[in-house]
């Protein structure tokens, strides 16, 4: 009665092997029936969950860590009769892939190829449900861009700026009437608003398809897709459903979207703004995960104003919403400390205009905070929020970047890329811890220093380290993206300095770096 | 033996009447002999001390608190004899003298005369030791400012970019030789350098003559002389002085400079880079003077890192320095709940572009701290540290001012100054606590909120206060000086705003201030 659709016989490290079997259609297969998969390599033996796709047809999805053969074996109630067996080849990861993010010395991040990942991220809260032509704007946006994370929801939002109907849903059903909100009424339909008529115990496959294709049109352009499960920001009562639709929806999200390489799991965006969760309940999204994603991509959750105690054992790197006006990258030490993992600054506010003070900064300002949360070994993500009569915010709907820090990230990126070690350690070098460096991240000391100046503009600033090793000073413009070799200096040396704002000057010993110009 | 060489038989209300006699001259007349004087007027009776000037005179002063007849007796082992006695009348006070600045409604200031002081500080440390021409600079450049407050020493200073010899010398003695001293080794010479020769009982007359000069130079421009007495800034043993040496100067300054309506005491700077000194000798300066001044000058202590206590009882008003690298005006709630008292922002850094980070932020950045401070209900101050190659740095030697701030706090005195009341305290109205904003800092609440927005540029801002009330709205831009009204408004208002750094809006029920243009 059921027949094997689809199989590959071949997929490379960390891609994405796929079967899709026809099976039972009656009742509702998305809760009374189950399929799973067990795959077999020389190296590893996985366990996963299936899931139905709609329109008869089942699928379980592999994401191999090693090359070589495999074998595999489908299995559930799905279908009646034997399992379904087969085998296939992994070969070596192709150019650009490098596996999925993990964490590294503890503070930061290497993809499982070993290749260091400096983190750039930014946040597009559904530029994945806007209309296909935007949808492809924004893809072509971050491949001219030096992002390779991007936050983004798999509900839709409901949210200031962010009113019009999703390009999908998640559940079968109809939506509530969005035609009669207002930028002064949104408020009110916070939730469940009247109206909407959804079975959450039916997903809408095409929804979550569409989600697939974007994490691959991601994954294709080196960018890590940070997915953010659940949010507060909803009128159609996604955010209010009971523990056991949730675990459904968890269930089902982690069956489709865990074997790319490329996702992160973002158990919410602003927590602390859902009161109808528990900690509790986060906590057990959380087991869930750990249980049912096979490959342990990496997991945080972001936080409005009450830091989650990201302590907790499941987390894998901190994910900040800053929660001061003043102060973001500027705390990533005390952070450090705090968590012992990596701290990943998600919101240190957006450039924009909008009204609201988490989105009006300047290109300037936005550019700062990420240098003083990365010279500490931090990691700032980005996103822009400027008023356009269109209502297309960057922040909300992707599109095109408006603002002038973006540009600044390829620079930044280019000089983290450089760091001759894994990442950077806050390094304090003065007795009034106002002069910031950052050094590299390593238990042997290696002679690079990257200090940063920020609001500050020394005319010029003097260095010393130690009396035998020679050293290369750049002047970096971290806001005109030069490059200007200072010297080569013994001992105790001074440095001028453009006494501009938002200068940064790169320190090793000479032979550690390629000098510049090169 | 003796005459009374000098006696006035009238002075205005909180000028200085100085009774001069001639006296004895064997020993040390500084420590030797004593003169004190009793003044009687309708509504007051003060015994205060005089001093001797060298020469053989000595002299008795008195600042007035009321108009009207006075008599003054004038005895002690200066002289053999009688007292001397006489009488003088006080008139009311002249144009522009409001008498000394008091603590106002806890945590402002004003006149005696009840006229509101903002105080708009600014720090030239020892402006009044440099040469004669570059100090008459500095009252001119003071006359065309917005100053109203100027802190400096009584002793001179030994620091960076600041090694030349003062003006004067406050003991007879000869000074170490300073044709050694560079940049690189000026840090050997600290303390009591090799070759100093001090009396330290016999104070220079001329060096208090010249400051009393200076202080009533500052009084005749309306600005108050934030005298710092004590500093770390040493190379002639100032700083290391015995307890008595220490007592001995303490009375001779009270004596002498008391009497001047607009002095303030700075008992030190950077209190707690004074590790010669205990909090016990600071304790003990401060009774000195609650003893000696009997106006009740304000009365304050400096610190670098570590807060003084402000909360003892002879502290009129804090003499913050910024102890964080970000944050400085944005703290002053903080300030004003912890002591109660006024809260001055005597340093939160320099606008400049010298090497140290306490002396090189832009104009942009000091305005910025001043309104942060000043509409969260605090007085911040100036200070000023280009890069020069004549070495004249307006924090230290005055001169001419090269900043771009200076200009702006033109602006913000006179919006402070049109305060209806008599200062202002914080008023956070949204429940994210950052949309911030100063309103009338009275018991009895006043329809007037003076909101910034900093770095922030919102493109717009809404408003709601009641349903009663009309409401002016003006755009300040606090950098370019402009005041824009936007309109009035009932109920939920929203206000166009330029979407540029540095903004303010005016928020106040029609008819409580004059509107602008006007």
């Amino acid at each position: 009665m059921s027949t094997c659709i689809a199989v590959t016989d071949s997929v490379e490290r960390w891609g994405v092997f796929e079967i899709a079997l026809e099976g039972k259609t009656a009742g509702n297969p998305f809760t009374d029936y189950e399929i799973k998969g067990v795959f077999q390599g020389d190296c590893e033996h996985k366990c996963v969950d299936g899931f139905y796709d709609g329109e008869g047809v089942y699928r379980v999805r592999f994401m191999p860590s090693f090359t070589g053969e495999y074998t595999y074996k489908i299995y559930g109630s799905f279908r009646d009769g034997d399992a379904v067996e087969g085998r296939f080849m992994v070969t070596p990861a192709g150019e650009g892939n490098h596996g999925p993010v993990r964490v590294s010395h503890v503070f930061h991040f290497a993809y499982e190829d070993g290749t260091p990942y400096y983190s750039i991220g930014t946040t597009c809260y559904v530029w994945a449900l806007q209309r296909e032509e935007l949808q492809e704007q924004t893809l072509a946006t971050l491949k001219d861009s030096a992002f390779n994370k991007i936050r983004f929801c798999i509900f839709p939002k409901h949210y200031d700026y962010n009113l019009r109907e999703p390009y999908s849903y998640p559940y079968e059903g109809t939506p509530c009437d969005s035609s009669v909100l207002t930028p002064e009424n949104f408020h009110d339909y916070n939730g469940c608003a009247p109206g909407n008529d959804w079975d959450y115990r039916r997903f809408n496959p095409k929804h979550f398809a569409h989600l697939e294709r974007r994490i691959k049109d991601l994954m294709e352009l080196g960018i890590e897709a940070d997915l953010i499960v659940m949010h507060p920001y909803d009128r159609w009562g996604f955010s209010l459903m009971s523990k056991e639709e949730d675990d459904l929806y968890w269930k089902y999200v982690i069956a489709r979207f865990a074997a790319y390489r490329n996702v992160w799991w973002s158990l919410a965006n602003e927590y602390d703004l859902m009161p109808q969760k528990s900690l509790a309940d986060w906590e057990r999204y959380a087991a869930i995960i750990c249980e049912k994603d096979v490959y342990g991509h990496l997991r945080s959750i972001h936080n409005c104003k009450q830091m989650y105690d990201y302590t907790r054992p499941w987390i894998t790197h901190c994910s900040v919403q800053r929660i001061d006006p003043y102060l973001s990258g500027e705390r990533v030490q005390e952070w450090r400390e705090r968590y012992q993992k990596p701290v990943v600054l998600d919101e240190i506010v957006y450039e924009g205009n909008i009204q609201h003070n988490w989105g009006n900064i300047s290109g300037e300002e936005m550019t700062r905070r990420f240098w003083e949360g990365a010279v500490r070994g931090g990691y700032p993500g980005h996103g822009e929020t400027y008023l356009a009569e269109d209502h297309i915010l960057w922040w909300s709907h992707g599109g095109v970047l408006k603002g002038t820090s973006p540009e600044r990230f390829k620079f930044l990126l280019q000089i983290l890329q450089e760091t001759p070690g894994p990442g950077l350690k806050p390094y304090v070098p003065n007795p009034f811890g106002e002069d910031l460096a950052g050094t590299v991240d390593s238990l042997i000391p290696v002679p690079y220093y990257l200090y940063y100046y920020g609001y500050r503009r020394p005319g010029f600033k003097e260095y010393y380290f130690d009396d035998e090793k020679e050293y290369v000073a750049e002047v970096l413009d971290t806001w005109n993206m030069t490059v200007t070799k200072s010297g080569a200096f013994r001992g105790k040396f001074k440095v001028e300095l453009p006494g501009r704002e938002y200068i940064a000057v790169r320190i090793y010993e000479k032979g550690l770096l390629a000098e510049y110009p090169q």
